[in-house]
């Protein structure tokens, strides 16, 4: 039986899915987590649901590798390590260099490298993911799969900053966006649930996880979004600020005399949810949270949200369903009840009933003018999918 | 007959208004440029059209006031100084302090030096032509119309940023916005020519100046802005970025070694219109300018007003009517053009003839839905009647 690994990696830990092809099973799941720092731990989740734990020392990719291979012999999810025909890696930045996923050879290892300014937690450690790859299965085929790809078919009026024109000419300055994988996916899920071809819907896709981004797809193609340059643009987020007036870190820094990675790393690490409320960056922590300002991180979620959604109909001239997906959008039923409502003026007539539980399904009525919807996402499938037609293995 | 100067400073020049009341006939206008630099020169145009100038060393704003003055007298505009009994002043920045104009006593001149750190080029400027009418016309009531104070209406949920909390707390950072008083003046007016009472109506008004920005207005009271903590934030502008990824200033300042203060000037200064296109910041010199990113930064601009208009339309679950006011809002009929066409989808049909011309009209058909209406500004009309309602001179 022929396998696929998918890889999803974030900057010290990775998740892992082992697919059987062409029947898209999951065989194995699980993590590699805290890599390189301490406390580290691995994990594997069968098939038949047993869970097996770790905690072991795992200084780099290249033994967290070694322990993802060795755990799938040891508990007999492949007997033979030539089972593996393909492994796919989420990285996170692309640049405008990958305009699709691609099969990684030693030019492009070094192109995923060399844009490490860009997403300077992520592409190092990615990289040294497939390296690891490349030595333990050197003869599989290594596919990377790029969060940004899907956003290369933005125009400029929308991926070109008001600033100087030199800047994108000479740095690359643009916006990329991110959770293009996640997107792809969902943009190919609404359209089987909306019985028709993505070619001729109007989405707007929420990927509201501790990383948020709103994205307007229009006949299939990622039309505009909002994470920028960074995963720290657009919508507040977990822990993120999102959009704020650049004046804003002049005045603090000023003030507390901070420098402007000092700045950008509380903007990142501090901000969001967890900078508003004061409490945390997790929703379910502020979700029954009676602290005025817990509340007041979900009103001001809900708006940002909200915002970039009425600001993409606009883009659209319209749209046919709004979707909401990711940790947030998949579970937290107020959240998407808040943004549905705002629409309801437009043609959105949502079912309250059905968006109280969980799970992929319509949460507008039937007849409802604008669809909504919840989709579950799942970006280690379309990576195991890009694995599969990039590598010719079906 | 009584009469009320109406003063529009910026950061090194002034201009005026002279009114009588109570007729709001407009004596005198006029400016004093380049206050404090080199070149300076003061100009008076009479109410007959007679127009003079003279080139002549203004070292600070009590000079500007003594010329002011004394041209009023020369020209006959007044006999005595005592005919005039009040004085407005636009400022800048209100913080938190100023939620309506105010009859400024030294108290408050102290308020407004002590809220430079939000306007640093503007408010101790404003602060010093006080000042001088103070001294050259002591018995006349001083009143300060802030920029501010029109949006002080607006929910938290609007005004707090998703940042640390502390520094709303520690520093006042929030969301103040500007150009308030242009958009009180165009709400008043935009209910006259609606025939509906402002508590009514739901309003979005496009700004669209060489600064510029977008307000949605609810039952007459500003309900959400595009300005931030201070005018660099919101939509592209004739040389100010409006909103960018903040990781966008760390990336260019670790590039060329920028400090904050550099990176916030090119922001604020090359940036924009300018920015885009390397051409112009100003709209005319881009309109029939054959260069692509002359065309690119028109593009990008009307974006970014149809993204505001679009999530404010949203936010107000509705919207009555799109005005359109400053410099490109009354004169640039591709950019009403471009912009009203986006919104025809939801009900807005465009009056393109009206359009073609400018003036205060409506630029939409009778019936449509969502009306689109021009207005020309009027920010000195609007410190006049705070003069004439705060001193009780009516």
């Amino acid at each position: 039986m022929k396998k696929v690994l998918a890889i999803n990696s974030g900057s010290s830990s990775f998740k892992y899915k082992l697919f059987a092809i062409p029947e898209e099973k999951v065989l194995a799941e699980g993590i590699a987590d805290r890599v390189g720092i301490d406390g580290s731990s691995f994990e594997i989740k069968l098939a038949n649901g047993e869970k097996h734990t770790q905690e072991i020392a795992i200084p780099d990719q290249e033994t967290a590798v070694n322990l993802l291979l060795k755990a799938l012999k040891d508990y007999h999810v492949v007997d033979d390590l030539s089972e593996i025909v393909g492994v796919g890696h989420r990285i996170v930045a692309g640049g405008e260099d990958f305009t699709d996923s691609a099969i990684i050879d030693q030019a492009k290892l070094q192109k995923i490298y060399d844009l490490k300014e860009y997403a300077p937690l992520h592409n190092p450690a990615e990289g040294k993911g497939i390296e690891a790859f490349m030595k333990l299965l050197p003869d599989v085929p290594e596919v990377g799969v790029f969060d940004t790809s899907f956003h290369q078919t933005l125009d400029p009026e929308h991926y070109i900053y008001s600033i100087p024109y030199e800047y994108y000419e000479k740095y690359g300055i643009r916006k990329y966006g991110a959770h293009g994988t996640s997107v792809r996916y969902i943009v190919g899920r609404a359209g089987q649930m909306l019985k028709k071809d993505v070619e001729d819907l109007k989405l707007i896709v929420c990927h509201l996880g501790s990383g948020a981004s709103v994205t307007a797809v229009k006949n299939g193609k990622s039309y505009d979004t909002s994470m920028g340059f960074t995963p720290l643009a657009g919508i507040t987020m977990g822990t993120r600020s999102g959009d704020v007036d650049p004046s804003v870190l002049q005045y603090i820094m000023n003030k507390d005399h901070l420098d402007i990675n000092e700045m950008i790393d509380i903007l990142n690490d501090k901000s969001g949810l967890l900078g508003i409320s004061g409490i945390s960056s997790d929703m379910r922590d502020l979700e029954n949270n009676s602290a005025q300002r817990a509340a007041l991180a979900r009103k001001i979620f809900v708006n940002r949200v909200r915002q970039y959604v009425g600001s993409y109909i606009v883009e659209l001239k319209g749209v046919d369903a709004i979707i909401f997906t990711a940790g947030v959008g998949e579970h937290d039923a107020g959240i998407r009840e808040e943004v549905m409502k705002s629409f309801e003026f437009m043609g959105l007539e949502p079912d309250y009933e059905a968006n109280k539980s969980n799970g992929e399904k319509f949460i507008s009525k039937p007849d409802s003018k604008i669809k909504a919807l919840v989709i579950p996402t799942d970006e280690e499938l379309m990576i195991e999918r890009d694995v599969v037609r990039l590598a010719h293995l079906n």
